[in-house]
């Protein structure tokens, strides 16, 4: 069977303290097998990343955008391979593998940007003949850990960034899903970037820890859950390090009694069933303003689940794979179960879903709940399934409410046609990512990624302008010269 | 005797659980009182920031600067009262009061650039007919600790930025001179900034803990040691708040064989003692490059220091004043005291200083340490006194690698008139804050301040652009409208 | 009777090739002479400017900057004195006056951002130890030319960021109404700035055409007519000179059958009506979209204007004044007769306006016009006078075509709820600046005014952050230092 | 033979009023025939590029800008072919030809940023609950005109920065070598542009009219001599156009007594012959401070340039290959002569170089001349050949005055160790592209280029952020939303 290693320094290695099943979730089956490094086998990675720091830092930021500009074809060339290799461990399918794709495309092609985003501020004559500048310096070796739910777009969001900075990366990938990032990283080197400079670990609790406590790495990216999210952000902190760790999130939209109905009914089905609602950006709550709203939608909705399906990461004719996990598919049917039990109707239930031939795969359906209140668990925790919950208030004012009370704060939408409606919610939502009328607003590569509240913990969001940010440390050089010099003729004779 | 109380809510409240000294440190006499805040005065402050909060963040940022550009001109109308206090308690010469509240002026000025600062990234169709854009919003409810070292300009580089950003803050100063801050601001309020944007809570480790644990605070600014530095980052991190914490130093400079011996002598001599040394920017240890360059530097530097004399705040014609406590005093002698053990040379001693009619002032004279090397305790910690270590290196790379194997990394400094030596310097120091023959290399207000190492905890340094960026948080709103609106003439009717 | 001089170098000079009559328009006059400057007269003021130069220049755009701030405070000090010489001359009642002063003080505001907009772009590593960075740096000596319609705001819009990049100035305001304008300069000077940096020339087309030909004028900005702006901008760019140069406008507004009408009717009435119309930015077209809304809008109208009166500068109850000379009065109404003659409705009728003790004054009341198209003249000219005239359409399309074919395309507004239209409209509307239920979209002083199609020459607009680029020119340096200099003792010898 | 024509709508076209001939300059012959368009031809150009802009303007910034990253892989792709066409044409030698096309890679490289660089600014809050934003929009079609000694770089300079911008483009290219320009359009479409957003004609004076007269055409981009770039700029903005005009220039490098003498004449060695001189970068001038540099420089430049060798462009042994054109081999050594008349001393003599077999190429050696002064013809012109002239002075003011009063500046370099000279000559210098120790100081792609005085006609620089700024035009857009819509529940009712 398959073990899948490390890339260190330029190699790959399958040094393993144990090793660890890796599933296929369409099937169910056992499919291959991951390395769970030692403590000492990410103690090398960080070792190769140091080692390659010094002259990596030194090549200029074109250049190193340059070996971006490659990679990014390389992704491009090899694009079938990675959808095959995310669908088989993560069991998405291919149409959606390839948005993932897309979307770590994208950061790629902001890294490339990096001589433009590296210029530094400069100010003339901040006295009398005295100048001033700050640079913004990479900060050395730098970590990833990202979770499973995009095993190649996550991991594109950091260190394609952190590295045409000058920096050095380790990254850590979820172990459940390890392959196309490992393999997605072997396609940088092939692009021509130094050896060591990108290093990946497959590990557990040891690899996470090792990272955030050893010295020589000078930052932290991380993305998953948010009680992970905070021990990660403080540890690394505790640990002298940068950090910026993402987490949970509940996005609500909110439809307004003016909103395109068909557009509203359409744009939801994607963002809330989408890669099996395994996305921290999934649209999870859809919140109706008045009850004729809440009905027609519900009509509509229903209706529109009708053709949805649910299938194998092979069958590019369905709409969404398997979870994860058995677990997690468990999980899921719980919190379905739980809100029938605090009184919603499932007015579409996806909880005996079936796929032929794929009897043991990790499948959960489009499911649709109506009724829900703020005191349920299903609506107080994240689900992470193709769950879409319906709840109906009032007001405007009240469905703004409903979202600024909860925990998290990553993304939401509004659903209108009046310009005031969707100015006045933007202003005042405690949420950091708004659509307006777009119900999954993932900010595109040249703007940042980041939520509110509970969902992220630090100063700077994800990728982009912030992501430049985050990578680099400033530095302010004030400079005066002493006159009286050659131009004068007084000190320096004609060297001899 | 008077005592210094609050400013909460627009209004002097002198509630205190208990009382504290003010020295006059060039008397040693006890001079004022100071309130000690308890808990519940602390929340108090805290609740009033959050009542004026919503209105003052609805305020245009236009208007918010103009309140600046008011209060820029009333602490200039006011500079020798604001002056004068600063003397009473810290100690400081009026023309270096001066040149401190002139450094806070010079933030209220970069705070005044608001509108422009506060512009966020607006991108036109990041799909078809999809705009995208970003907004920096405030926080909330910020809290800023500052330093006794300056009372009036380390607080202006915190709360004129995060007001105008739209926060309201709560200040708790230092209790050892709170009287100029306190004054200054009291003229922000007559500025016309609304009651409760600004509150000053003098207290000790009750108001700063609860400062760090209320969850209405959203975000602190500290000042200080590096210790309390830390702590107060860990503390503030994991009650969910954002940081950034700066901490000691200890600044050397390089003086290269080309130096201009006579510039460097001479900027040397305010770099290192003025305000006594008690700057977090202060140049405390010389680096010679070479034998002979050590042996004219100290030449040199003994003959300009002779007319150097400390004396009374008072008195003008003094070059600096006392240090700010008696055990302070105490301290810096100590250090003195530990590097003659060690086999330095105590070339200037000012360990006896005497001030005519101030005997029991704090007085320490300025000294001058040659022959200190890196495995002495006066070389390992700050001494924050007004103390200069000299050293001597073969080589560049010699004297370099002693500043980056330094805890610190604030700020530094090369003499030199050569090009290269000032361009491989500025590039490869360990430091957040260069000069090439600028000794003290504050960088001014329109760029930022921050050290490296354990200088600083945080992303991101204090004052200009950085701060702008603390001070808010990030919002990305994605668009789209849905097409046969009112311009298709096909959903509304004309209203009737 | 007052002779209204020049300001060179510092100085008042009422040196005259001949003088020229300053009406007051609301009394109909003669209150004042101006002097008219011969060529050695503007030659001088050039040669004040050039000498001023060298200094201005080397000055820290901080020092500069503080100026400003200075020149700020004396004009808010001063604003009755200003308004008051404002409507002597151009017959502003002081109401309209001081929000023409209000909007010159915010361009003086944003002049104090100096240090911040002249920040350069700065390149680390563009080639291995290879550093490169721009500046901006300023052109040497600049002239403004200005039109009487807003005699203290125009100016103020070119010259103080023109000197606060470091440039001095010639200004040639109107010669109608000079005294506002002159008086301004004093103060600038009274701030600080040095003798010969900022010069005052009241002049004819003499003084123009030294400006534009004299080879030490680096740059001109002009704002006026479109003629005129033609032949500023062909002039200026054959003698080598930088340019922007302003001209007319035709301003439309849509009022969409959704749109907020009360609303549109409020704001309308302020935009067509104040300032008697004479503003660049006056909204003199209505198009409604639909006959129901034309019908609803006109009535609504006209009970809104019946209140509406003209009346001299001195009564601050009226809401206009008059307009600037006998010429203009007559060449107003000759467009609301052509407008009749062409089959125009006269809804309200400001032809016979008659204010109590003023028959001689320069009046024309509040006009509404109906049932205007596109062939009429009334509508291909620019009226600049009281008077609104409406169209109607059969749909949005129709109306903005209509704006697409005009000549001018300066200003323009759509009153809607629709956030579909809204952005329909300011995408792809062909005018430079663009309201959304705001009638008059004067950009703020930080962003750019400026028109599109024939209402602009050049290619950066007026103040703001495109005043910045046209004020300064860039340099772009590139480093790169020998090595074995000092730092490896190669080459320099310790001095002797 | 072949016939060069058009490239009109994504068709080849050889449309040609008449035909001219295409030198090989290596070997003197007549190779290949260029099509002259007529009026009409152009027009047809124009009129494709009017009929693409819409729905290229349309196109999302991030989807134009992934054609220039296909672009740039295909340039790549094709590099050898694309030198292969500049030899035959140019003459340059392939080892040139790739330098030259690099240069223009990276400007491919800075388009594909447009997404982050057509970022607009936004405001919040301007005022009460109003917001304002500036767009970047597209001009429409854009022309540009090139000169013959870049084929390759010079459209690179302009065209994929105006086209990203959502411009459409018509270009003519030098006819003496339009085969690689032509077939570097070709590559652009193949790279995904739709038909007709590029365009190529060759032509003579009558395309350049065309271009300059037709309304449809809005902004003119042009790099050639000064004269022609004088007339452009003045025809196209009397024809409402926007334009940018390159000219001439005389490249000075000032050798200063502490310069790293060895480093200086390696530099000037490529700088002053590279190319055969036909550069407007070229370094043709150095200024030595003090006789005994002279007398160095001199001697070691004689040594370094024993052995550089002029040859045909298929030898990549040779250092640089023929001029253009035989009457340009002969103004070029017309200049030598003139020099050597006016009583300089020409150390190194190319007049009479010889290439074995190829007798009639158009070529001339390297040549050194010394003793230049001011008033001879060959300083003040521009010669455009492989000569270096030496000229020496006795303090570096003297030689930056000489600078200063040149008709043009557009590129300049100091060799010096000293940090003071430097910043004091970069400062003080009225040139655009200066150099510290580097001699050519073209900017990188992410800087933007632009010479000083007679150098360049119009605001802003070619290519890089200025190039953005040029190819689109700022529009501000003001917005309030009226209250009282679908929020409040008042206006519309539920849609039925």
């Amino acid at each position: 069977m398959t073990l899948i290693g490390h890339l260190i320094n330029g190699e790959l290695s399958n040094e393993a303290e144990r090793t660890q099943d890796v599933f296929n979730p369409s099937t169910g089956e056992v499919s291959k097998q991951v390395a769970i490094a030692s403590q000492a086998t990410v103690e090398e990675a960080i070792a190769a990343a140091e080692a390659a720091y010094p002259a990596w830092r030194a090549t200029p930021p074109s250049k190193r955008a340059r070996v971006m500009f490659k990679f990014l074809q390389l992704l491009q060339d090899n694009s079938e391979e990675i959808c095959r290799l995310i669908g088989e461990e993560h069991g998405k399918i291919a149409h959606d593998a390839a948005g993932e794709l897309q979307r770590g495309i994208e950061n790629v092609e902001y890294a490339c940007y990096a001589p433009e985003l590296l210029k530094g501020e400069h100010s003339k004559d901040v006295g009398p003949a005295i100048d001033s500048w700050s640079e913004f310096q990479p900060l050395g070796v730098v970590a990833g850990i990202t979770p499973f739910n995009f095993p190649a777009m996550v991991p594109l969001w950091m260190y394609p960034m952190a590295i045409v900075c000058g920096n050095t990366f380790v990254l850590k990938p979820s172990e459940r899903d390890p392959s196309s990032t490992l393999f997605i990283a072997q396609l940088l080197e092939q692009a021509g970037l130094p050896k060591g400079v990108i290093n990946v670990v497959n590990g557990d609790k040891t690899a996470v820890d090792t990272l955030l406590t050893d010295e020589r790495v000078k930052a932290v990216s991380f993305v998953g859950s948010t009680p992970i999210a905070e021990y990660i952000y403080a540890t690394a902190n505790a640990n002298g390090k940068r950090c910026q760790a993402l987490g949970g999130a509940k996005n609500h939209a909110i439809i307004m009694p003016d909103a395109d109905l068909d557009n509203a009914v359409n744009a939801l089905t994607g963002a809330a069933f989408g890669s099996s609602g395994e996305r921290c950006m999934a649209l999870s709550v859809a919140v109706c303003v008045g009850k004729p709203m809440q009905d027609a939608f519900v009509a509509k909705m229903k209706a529109a689940m009708e053709p949805i399906q649910v299938g194998p990461c092979t069958d590019n004719s369905k709409d969404f794979g398997p979870v994860i996990t058995k677990e997690h598919q468990q999980k899921v049917i719980g919190y379905i179960n739980s809100a029938e039990a605090d009184g919603a109707t499932i007015e579409v239930d996806g909880r005996e879903a079936q796929v032929e031939g794929h009897a043991e795969g990790f499948y959960v359906g489009a499911t649709l709940i109506n009724g829900v209140t703020a005191e349920m668990e299903s609506y107080q925790k994240e689900i992470f399934g193709p769950v879409l919950q319906v709840m109906c208030v009032e007001t405007m004012e009240e469905a703004m409410q409903l979202i600024n009370d909860h925990e998290y704060g990553n993304g939401t939408c509004i659903f209108t046609r009046d310009g005031e409606a969707a100015r006045y919610f933007s202003d005042n939502i405690l949420v950091g990512m708004v659509g307006i009328n777009v119900p999954l607003p993932v900010p595109v590569s040249y703007h940042s990624f980041g939520g509110w509240k509970r969902s992220l913990f630090g100063d700077l969001h994800a990728y982009g302008p912030d992501a430049v940010r985050f990578y680099t440390k400033r530095k302010t050089i004030t400079q005066r010269w002493p006159s009286a010099g050659v131009r004068e003729g007084v000190q320096f004779a004609f060297p001899s």
